[in-house]
């Protein structure tokens, strides 16, 4: 008899990893109060000053639950849309929303398919349900190569398949014509999962349309364009049948109230979201132009950030150590075949002038050590 | 073959209930643009202004994910309860600590013990991970029994034995010696949770001491006495090995940036929080005599709602229908022996009175229906 409560197997066999440090615990590790934050994707442009304001006012009424179901961010969210409120289920985060879907298809020892290295999250939720990771190979630069999803699919036979679309970490996108080439090719009883935390960042005539498919679920975020990291609040678009499914489980009451009125307030200032995406814009050409300039390779990117080449995994890792100790946070992809380059966030202007001038000088160290 | 991605089996087998609907939904159901909201148990003092105006100053910078880790948050938590920051584990809210639980320790089919008709989300957790659910008989105020619980727990052999103490919706608080018996007569490899969400309206000596038991996980929340329903922060108190575990599966960025700053200066301003619970007990006796006017006994509470006795299970029912028409969101306990009760939140004195008008009136309805 053991002696102590214990969990179960599924959760007993998790392995203890965190996907992502957080700069905090970076900071408190390498002995500074603050970071130059270029690692986690914020937006460097903040939030609509009107989100600021309607959240300032909102905060004093904290002793009220928010409204489990949402309905006016929700109804918001559905117009842009153009599909109905039960096509809606908001969640703390697309995280949240990860949880909830593998949690929803994927039984103990059942296959979840991705393209190698994407989006640290959503393996890690595969890992804690007790779902088998499957991957499929990217193309040299990162991105999501259709056919290989689909012969690992023939193979593996998953629950879910995953793409990142922008993709997290190389940046790349692909196009609608190929999601749906995907789709196509997939059984019916497989859920495609299309994460567009980024498609923001996209020309939306380049995006999925706008039309439910009861086979997919996309999700999308108030973190990126819309600088709502903190408040917590992502959405699926889906078939109703499986949103009425999600109210079985989900947590009703996990959403923020204060999140919930500055993300209304987000979306009805859709000028400030196009300011940020041409900001973002300028921000990624001066990175690449950087890039060019100091002899990095960088990758076209969809998003708000940019992935530099170092040179080997270990010079990478080496890079993003000695960023760190000059005060800068930033990632680097995981895995092959871009375990050679950091992931830079798009700062502001001022932000981007101070991770130039720290980023050669610590690119002149690497090559230094590399070159001994 | 099917034609679309099925759901688990566990998750095809949830029952489609939503534990509590929302007074923002039953407002919309009632024509009303708002309601007099004595339903939820929201703190009628607010927060403390010292939180307010922490999470006032923190929006700006909602662009910036908040501390996965909550170091600072947990440290504060921590000193209070005089152990170390590996014994606390932050959610957004009991609500998804007890969901983080169940789900950890209960497999498909394992037995989670409680009293009947206690807080109902514990059973909604229990039920959306396919666990059983077993159930003790309380007294006829509604307050747990031990023996009850130890006698069911000699039966079905539950992983995970829940109480509320203070209970919700009784009110009813169990003596701490009470507790260490049940502890005491559980085996050791079964979990006892313990929700504490309304501790804070209990004197600190009664309850028990802040002492980690290896095998009892405790729940705090700064929805009640703190005034921060909707800013969805709780606590875990546990064995450093249990949040070890959590840490393997839980949502490492599901707490909302600004909530965690105003949970934390909620627990700086000490003082704020003892007014409320002194509040609290007056409005309390406000209600006990409001009711023994009009000849509805009350039960005693240690928390910030009582219990009105209305009389059958269908009046209750058509109480809570009467005051909703009438303006005022109550809910009712949903088992006996309380069914025959409505539940009303502690509002503040002008609340209060606005409360007594509008329930007086409605008593008369409701009994003039019954003696038709």
């Amino acid at each position: 008899m053991p002696t102590l409560p214990q969990p179960t197997l599924v959760v007993r066999a998790v392995p203890a990893v965190t996907p992502f440090v957080a700069p905090e615990e970076l900071a408190r590790r390498a002995g500074r109060d603050s970071l130059l934050r270029l690692g986690a994707n914020e937006s460097a442009f903040g939030p609509s000053p009107r989100a600021i304001a309607a959240m300032r006012d909102a905060v004093a009424l904290s002793s009220w639950y928010g409204d489990p179901e949402s309905m006016e961010l929700r109804a918001a969210i559905a117009e842009r849309h153009a599909c109905g409120v039960e096509n809606i289920v908001i969640g703390s985060g697309i995280d949240d929303l990860m949880s909830l879907i593998v949690r929803t298809f994927c039984a103990p020892g059942d296959a979840a398919l991705q393209t190698r290295g994407t989006y640290a999250t959503w393996a890690y939720h595969v890992a804690a349900y007790g779902a088998e990771l499957a991957t499929a190979d990217p193309t040299p630069a990162g991105a999501v190569v259709v056919d290989a999803l689909l012969a690992q699919a023939a193979i593996v036979a998953p629950k879910v398949v995953y793409v990142a679309n922008p993709d997290n970490p190389s940046g790349a996108f692909v196009a609608a014509a190929e999601l749906t080439r995907l789709r196509a090719g997939l059984a019916d009883d497989v859920l495609l999962v299309i994460d567009e935390a980024y498609a923001d960042f996209v020309d939306p005539a380049a995006l999925l349309p706008d039309v439910i498919d009861p086979r997919t679920i996309r999700l999308r975020t108030f973190s990126k364009a819309y600088g709502l990291a903190g408040a917590r609040v992502g959405y699926a678009i889906a078939a109703a049948a499986f949103i009425e499914v999600f109210q079985k489980i989900r947590q009703h009451f996990g959403v923020n109230r204060t999140a919930q009125i500055g993300a209304l307030a987000a979306l009805e200032d859709e000028a400030f979201a196009q300011r940020v995406v041409a900001e973002v814009a300028v921000g990624r050409a001066a990175y690449a132009a950087l890039g060019a300039r100091l002899g990095c390779a960088t990758l076209p990117s969809s998003t708000n950030f940019v992935c530099f080449e170092i040179g080997t995994r270990a010079q990478a890792e080496s890079m993003v150590h000695t960023l760190l100790e000059c005060g800068v946070f930033v990632r680097k992809p995981y895995a092959p075949p871009l375990d050679g380059f950091i992931r830079v966030t798009v700062g502001s202007a001022a932000e981007r002038d101070r991770f130039a001038q720290i980023f050669s000088e610590a690119l002149e160290r690497v090559r230094e050590k590399a070159a001994v």
